[in-house]
């Protein structure tokens, strides 16, 4: 039995908070897992904050956990969270490890009452999903997900026209996400549910984040081979918005926009999450209206810091609702209709 | 009732024919029609064919008919397409006018036995478009259609990669193809036809084409407002390609993309009809595949010439028919797969 | 001796003239050379002019001259310009032959007060230019000169917003003009002076043009292949404007580039004649210049016509001044600083 | 009296080492200066680095410098560098500081032996650099000038293109490189050697490093405001090649291109350090040149590490050559031709 939990509004993307200043209260972090995603991306982001005190790493892996922490700095070193939870020398854990693994570190955390961050995918299951979400809820816990392209600048920059209201209502909302792997099942899952929740998530997630309402009908056109996924969805959503997704495993290479058209027909895309052009809109100084003139906008090229990947913005943010105790976005229950979107697009739905 | 007839294999776009040469035979064209879409594109790439003689006018409206007749040389002018067919003074006619018009036009010449190019679209109802192909097929007629997407360069040179067979099978094909106009009926049809026939012809009939199979299942979402239209449409093709197509009224300019995914990996994106970009092939002289690196081709920015926009091409392509008695492609058969499409994601279909 | 001529300021490019409409008195042309320039760029051009009638085509080579004569209706055919004119039939010649014949050519159309447009290069020395120039003014005859560049639809555009005075005064300008040809010799002169005045020239004129200002001094570094030009030009300008050019011979396809920078901090840049981009001016509706924010232009993918070259635009104005009698930019004279700025690095000065 | 020193060839752009295995033998490294440099570049790079352990940090400025060693676990602290000399707990220096103190701190570091890496600019003047190449050369001590652009990604690959022999030698080069700042003087220096060494340095090492040659002969023209700076180079060098340098403070955003021409007809183009084009080599698996095609590199959307500025592959080739003893590059020697090419400039030069 599915458990069910009153989802919030589909969230917006936020503005980023800045946490960067002297007054910022430190934050003790605990990590657990150190795989990739950790030294590649949670770690160096979170050096770059002054607020955040690395403070214990989490990882059975014991040579290797030994080696980070102590080029780091860390003392405290655990084999397992419920070890850590029980010091209790840590503000909040952010974890980096299989999906599987983040419902028992998230159940426990919320256990003991401790703010926890998960990287995607945060569960298996909707169904697990949602238990962790009650859970976070019923304990009044600060809980997120490490969505970060909700948090990229770019889509920031174009989540922040959106709400600014200038340029009507979203009327339809295009994501091309196609990457070139995974090519083989991960996590114990079948390859397309391993896609889904390592790739399709994050267009999903945008898809509906952007079009700022729910799903209303969904449908899609889907071709799987022994190493590929090749598929194209589409939304009506609640507020009539129309979106689509193309997505799949087939790119040579890593390939990303987003386009939106709105009501008053200004077209806003983002390619590659590098180049933003807003299309339609007054584009001079006296506020008219230019015929074959777009506005542009691209992050510096000097600017490869972390928050053009978003992974720097989710941690700032994520450690202000720690301090502060104000809800995150995107927290358990933010993800559900995710979620329950791939369900709806499962080919193997009724066999599961 | 529909008369069915024997629809083709759907055609590929094909290589461009070199008529420019000085043993081209001369061709004799009537033209039926001085709108805009005469004056700008098809006189100008007229006017560029060796083999082109223009030999006659038809239109009511007879002082702007005489004032171009006269500024060309052209001597021999008419009201009604009869009158030009009995005098008997051309190899072939040439008609850019309202629909309906076209059907009265192309019967009569088809009667004559002379042969006839339309401009899209070539018929007000499939059930028209259909009873074209039939009378052109049983008097053995080279008839043609404008599509000048499929003749222009930068998609000449897209289709010919594709059919090099180099890159494998069409996996996914995505179109865009976002306009700015109709925002009010034309043809006497409603909105939503008027759309569809004057602009998402085009890429409907590129998907179909590029995808080189017929439509298997198809699936719309729509929204209809009083003076726009905004549609996404999946069409699962029989050889199991994913055709995805974004289209609407509602862009502050004409935006056009193509991306194909194909089966070997290989992404070919066409932007604005400017800009191809081949990804995921080998790409230096050894052969490699070197990461992160794509082929681009452009069309010289000097290149501004017809044979960019394809009115060239298929005009010179239909002339070389009219000699050889060849058939040419797209003739009326080849777009019924285009307009029985329209027809299925027609949101007044069952009101017809 | 070199015969001074009082030289114009360096003209502003111009906005195009609207010459379509119905009230645009008829103009009588004369054309005078059938080669490729002619066939592909004036003859399309003109023929989209309603204010044009072709009268006469002059040309020694008969058989090619009467088929293209026969094609479009023209009855009267010459083999010398000074048949053309003793017959009197036409308001102006239109020339687009070597050099050497446009000086000639030049000298009986001023000889007999007929209006006459040089194709570039209008003359084969300054001195002849000069020459040229002084005869002009002195009969008070309308000239001009073929020099696209500077009426190509997005140079008027970008000359247009200098010109509007918004972003204060031109403070660099860099043009990057690189070709694939000549590789060898034309017109009887040496391959260095081939190349400046089939290829330099345009982006000479376009520095002096947008710079606004006459040159101070002059200084360059060259490297001459038996078949190869590369260039490097740097220029001061009387009010203070940095000029630098790059052109050459090596480019696999043609390279354009122009790059301005303003003295309000604004830079503004064309690539390919295409894509022009503004970065630093205000670019929202609010007036407010959003940091990494640029505007950009484009004409439209479908826009392939001859007002994208500049052919129609500066044909059209030229029969505009015919018609009134004004004078035409770029008149004889107006390309004397061109020339001289050519003389100025000439390589084998001493020896000529 | 400037002492001379044997000037190595300018030295090619290197690949960068891979550092990052296991058997790397660790380097202890000590931080002199906690600027906006060092915690924005060079300590991220530094922590992504397995052989790097940050030993020990140098700042008069206390309270700052021991926050930030307490975030990073570092327990030795000094306020000069001398201190940290002497107890010799590190095996190189890291130098970010103004370049008065660089000189001051290379020269403490070489008298001990001890490795340095000087952040740019190195020295105030070329009298200053050179009297460190030559201590460092008689010491045989490793020295290295955080020339952090030879070691960005794309133009690492733009030099291995370059460096590979495919595409002939080097014709002409282009840099633009036009900035923002500064608009004031820093560094106690004027406005114009402030913005030298903090800007143009860049653009004339990649201009010397990509030319492959010593400049022969050196012309330019420039244009000083009360803030701003604007300055247009060319170059000769001893090889042939022309090198053109566009580069002043006007621009709204930083402004990045290379461009290079070479023998063989290929144009590489790279466009903010993040799009290399390549024009007129073989492109298809063939090793056919198809005209109109070039083939592109870009980093992957999602690569922000600190490889794509260089930050990353200079300090790790540093501490390679820390760890055995080899030449690192650039050296101090290294940067002597990019010093002596601003001299030749230099507009006051007779006045210092």
């Amino acid at each position: 039995m599915t458990v069910e939990i009153p989802t919030r509004a589909v969230p917006s993307v936020q503005e980023r908070p800045t946490t960067g200043d002297a007054d910022t209260p430190l934050v003790r972090v605990g990590i657990a897992g150190i795989g990739q995603q950790t030294r590649e991306h949670l770690l160096p982001a979170l050096l770059g904050l002054p607020a955040a005190r690395l403070r214990a790493v989490v990882d059975p892996a014991e040579p290797a956990r030994d080696d980070l922490a102590e080029r780091l700095g860390i003392r405290r070193r655990y084999s397992r969270v419920e070890d850590l939870l029980e010091a209790g020398e840590v503000d909040c854990v952010i974890a980096a490890c299989p999906p599987q693994a983040h419902e028992q570190i998230a159940a426990a955390c919320l256990d003991a009452g401790v703010p926890v961050f998960l990287e995607k995918p945060p569960a298996v299951t909707t169904q697990g999903l949602v238990a962790l979400a009650v859970q976070a809820s019923a304990g009044a816990v600060v809980s997120g997900v490490g969505m970060n392209f909700r948090w990229a600048a770019p889509i920031l920059h174009l989540a922040g026209l959106l709400a600014g209201g200038e340029y009507g209502q979203v009327e339809m909302v295009t994501v091309r996400h196609v990457a070139s792997k995974p090519r083989a099942p991960m996590w114990g899952m079948d390859l397309w549910r391993s896609f889904m929740l390592a790739q399709a998530i994050h267009p999903i997630d945008l898809l509906i984040t952007l079009a700022g309402s729910p799903p209303r009908e969904v449908r899609s056109g889907q071709r799987l081979g022994p190493d590929s996924v090749t598929i194209g969805v589409q939304v009506e959503f609640d507020n009539g918005a129309i979106g689509t997704l193309v997505t799949g495993t087939q790119a040579p290479r890593f390939e990303h926009r987003i386009e939106v058209n709105t009501t008053t027909g200004v077209t806003l895309s983002l390619t590659d999450l590098t180049d933003l052009s807003i299309a339609g809109a007054p584009s001079s100084a006296q506020g008219a209206t230019v015929r074959g003139e777009t506005r542009r906008w691209r992050p510096s090229p000097m600017n490869v810091g972390y928050d053009r990947t978003g992974f720097e913005g989710e941690l700032s943010a994520f450690l202000t609702s720690v301090s502060t105790g104000r809800a995150f976005t995107p927290a358990f229950e933010d993800l559900v209709p995710t979620y329950r979107l791939i369900d709806q697009i499962d080919p193997h739905r009724s066999a599961r």
